[in-house]
């Protein structure tokens, strides 16, 4: 059950990737009143906005400006509030040992239930492949009595599920988790109509969202099921009961 | 949730492959009132007795009916009621239309929410296999409906789970799911007690009781666990919230 | 180069299957002048005729001549001629020796450079997963010049191309192949509206059409791709350079 | 190490398998005084005899004993004294009740510590994997005490190994054992030049020993190492150290 | 056959590792005279000391030397002598090339015939993974005459083997050797006693042991094994005879 | 099509990998008119020159002019004329940002339409893995508009091919490009023999390439080709016909 004690932290590699992958399960926990964590790590401002790179004299800060506005709408249309972008460079996204503290405190800080992020394989996205690393050997640390840092404490092992890459099977993405993300879809498909510049992506993950929620009627009988969002699982289900 | 209104079919290659590999998952699903129904396809009286041969004069007839008051204990002690032996032969065990109708019509009747059988791969056990794709099979064919078998109608595409098989790594096994069976420890320990001939499977299974529920405990950070058992998955989750 | 030296056989498992996963395909090899035979083993009587069985009194013969109508419009629309429906039974479709015989005939008789039908894998149909054996061993057989069979000479080893399965990477299915459409894809779209009972399939192979189409812009950097179908390939490509 | 009281069982889809893919080991077996015992199930008359079909007013019956002599001189080069050939028909093999007691029988006759056979898959040979198949249940039946057959008592577990099929890579087969022929290898050179029809499999498979060769040294740091041929286990090695 | 010929290096990520995972195969190397050298590269104060750090006013300091004495009395148990431990940071571990340079001058001392240290995948434990890579490209390095390093000499190549993870199957380990321990399992017993404050581990790899056993004994047919232990292997074997 | 307006960029970690593996490829996209630039990373002075090493008083300069004649004879008999050596330190090779933006210039240099480099798993090659995530991520970010480096302008997504690796099937290799070289193998086998001290490679590469040849034979039935390489792909082919 969603409610006001559920904790959910997405980390996104850049600025549109939570909205393509991840709207719907935003859009339904806000709903259902969980408490949302949404990280930005970049802007995309290198690797993901070649668009605004046409403009002539074009700069970086103008970007991340630009970024920023489709953030701010795209999170508004999704209801989510807490929302921090941590401007790292992307396309090569790096990491080490700062920003590994950085995450980890935030995951203590958030006490997730559940983190959504990247999954292992993105083909033709290794900044994606690298954040995936990044956020579970996070995730894994913070449960760690040893790993001191000031001001925080070790968290209870959260769920890990991770986004459908953009070519699932060339990614080897298996479907573990189909979302049922119905209730919200209006929410979801506003967020993304906030990327304009990207009118092939809306096109791409409107289909997907009629696909996926074949398959969860197909695979469940459940014809109630309209939209859906696919995601991999990190660790097994564990619980009282087959689901 | 477990209720009344859950119908839960097992379908076991051999006389006492439920107790091993599903022995917690019965009795808790039968504790908390769900409809259980449990098909047993053979005695296992070549594949799966051979202490029973050890004895000088021993009949196929003298085989069955010792295994028959093993199954009459073990599902005395998980408390399942609904118990139905077809006695195929086995090893080999073999499929035809005849049987396939057989199944087909027992879904059909039972409408499980979920079907617990065999997974698709298990070294050393050929019969373990083939009951795989058979249950899977009618388990489609059952939905189709097209398939026209009298006195029936089609049902609503069951969830499918596999058993863990004995030797987990070589036979391509992911626990896909890990079920908490802490509180019906004591009725499976009862059941495997009841196949008295295999003591090493009753060590067997406790010690992997133990080690699912280590894991169990790992995957989620919650302590409550103690025992459990793990199965795979036919397809995957759906629903509305992540589990 | 497609042109009239350029045998195709299609072997599909039902009535819709050839115009949901290659009808692209097909009516792109007609256009350009191919021999393009088309095998249909079964009506689908059983498995693919749901909404069929719901009219009162229905029959196999009746759904079978409704099931023709459909193929007959299709066919019509992709611009192939050479159509043959085997009639085997479907939901379980079986093989033995004399059909082997009936599929290695045909081979002989086509000479195909191409063979397009199922993948090996295809979850929730077990009749496109035999249907993929099927037609691969015949392939092979095809080829023995120790295979005797009255009429026919041996020919040479063809490609083999895998439709894709309806849930792709729960089927283990890697699109190797993706094939531009663009230019027939309005025939496709026509040959799908003949099954207008499954309206959630047109909607469906639509959707897919387009993400496909997206994969191949991306993949090639070549924006005149519109709606792509992919398939997987049974063995490498041989050839004098790279593709 | 080998000696008189090791007992191999090697079994072989058609006449020339065990040259090409097992020679080496049979040789070097019975040199070092090994109960090798072969099985060839057919002659390959349908499936690997096409140079043979090319003579006018060929007939099976004439096939078969050119295939017979070949087999006679083969093994004679290898040493191999324990030779049954079965007369399955090939292309397709198929099996039955009757021929897995055969099997069995055998089995159970030879008491084996170690069994060489096909490996369970091969790209373009259905035959190969359907004995590799066959193969392994009969070893699994052959040491359960319930299955009864006259004249014949249980054998303990044997350790199964799979030739390297054709086309490796595509048949998804991996190197578990690579095994020094250096010492045979002469013998196994003349074996395949029984069959002097297939040239071009007497120089494939004289590259192949050299290239396992080249791995034996690379992977051993052992220089002395010449030719070798590749093996797959069907099941992990079990010892008192590591090997 | 294991003497004072040979050499084996062990590589252990953190402070229990090489107890719970390969005591046993330490003991049995010792036992049987063989040169067992064992570098510890962390404490793992930080990622294997949760109960530690629960005392209040903990110091790092004061874990190592807690650690330290644990891993003296266990090796003690063992019968290991030759004990190094690097007293790298763990969780995260990082290597550089100066870390690269230690290990391969200490390979290029040990001339080790086996490396034992952790396999590619460990889930869960990242630390695990990073250890495995540096230890195999160390070994493969070692071999290489231009790697120069002042006062060492190239050595051949030695047979790696992992270490099982502590969730075998999502951590895509095969058990690919499994060892006999029975000889010297109440040293491992003992040794594992050492690290009272993890109890649950003891348990853990005492059920651990027996299971292997078992598993020992299905695939051999050899009923005097007790306790086993499983490793991966990094390479095939090679060899003069199937093992 | 191979024309003047084929780009290809070859990039191959060490001194002879382009020959070994790519030889044949190169020497016919040269015959046939297609600019190929030859990127070669370093001289493999640290791993792959053993036995320049086994000179006494050999040096680093020493072997690094050794090997840059081995280079240059093996491109003129290839006739490749656009080489570049970048001279990286190999065994273990690292990468940083300074040399990605080196290769991202390098492709938009070349505005390749075919890229080749070495597969992403190589066992027993650090260094070959290493180059292949190098490669691949620079030839993503090549085309990325955001990715401002003076001078260049981002280039449509290039199809990158993976050598094949030594000891293919432990890594995990497939060959889905099957190369017929057959009309240039003699200029291969020239360029193998410029590296005379590695006697134990050219033949190896010499077996490797007529058994590929067979295997192009075996899958297509077309016996023209005699010598082949064969390569793995990173992205499916893309077109408007099957290949």
């Amino acid at each position: 059950m969603i409610d006001s004690n559920t904790n959910v932290l997405v980390v996104s590699a850049h600025a549109a990737d939570f909205v393509w992958r991840g709207g719907g399960a935003i859009a339904k926990y806000v709903k259902h009143g969980a408490n949302v964590h949404l990280v930005i790590l970049s802007y995309g401002a290198r690797g993901e906005s070649n668009d605004l790179w046409n403009i002539d004299g074009q700069t970086l800060e103008n970007v991340k400006l630009h970024r920023q506005s489709e953030i701010d709408a795209a999170t508004k249309c999704l209801g989510v509030k807490n929302v921090e972008i941590w401007d790292y460079e992307d396309y090569h996204m790096e990491f080490n040992g700062e920003r590994m503290k950085q995450l980890v405190s935030k995951i203590r800080e958030v006490k997730p239930d559940i983190i959504i992020t990247h999954g292992p394989r993105d083909a033709f996205n290794p900044d994606h492949e690298a954040v995936s690393k990044f956020v579970f050997d996070a995730a894994v640390l913070s449960t760690s009595n040893g790993v001191r840092l000031e001001g925080t404490a070790t968290v209870k092992q959260a769920k890990i599920f991770g986004f459908e890459p953009h070519q699932s099977e060339i990614s080897e993405f298996k479907p573990d988790v189909i979302l049922d993300i119905s209730e919200v879809y209006e929410q979801k498909k506003a967020a993304m109509e906030c990327f304009k510049a990207q009118q092939h992506l809306i096109n791409y993950y409107g289909y997907k969202a009629e696909l996926r929620g074949n398959h969860a009627r197909r695979c469940s009988g459940n014809n109630s099921y309209k939209q859906a969002e696919a995601f991999s699982r990190f660790f097994p289900y564990v619980g009282g009961e087959f689901v």
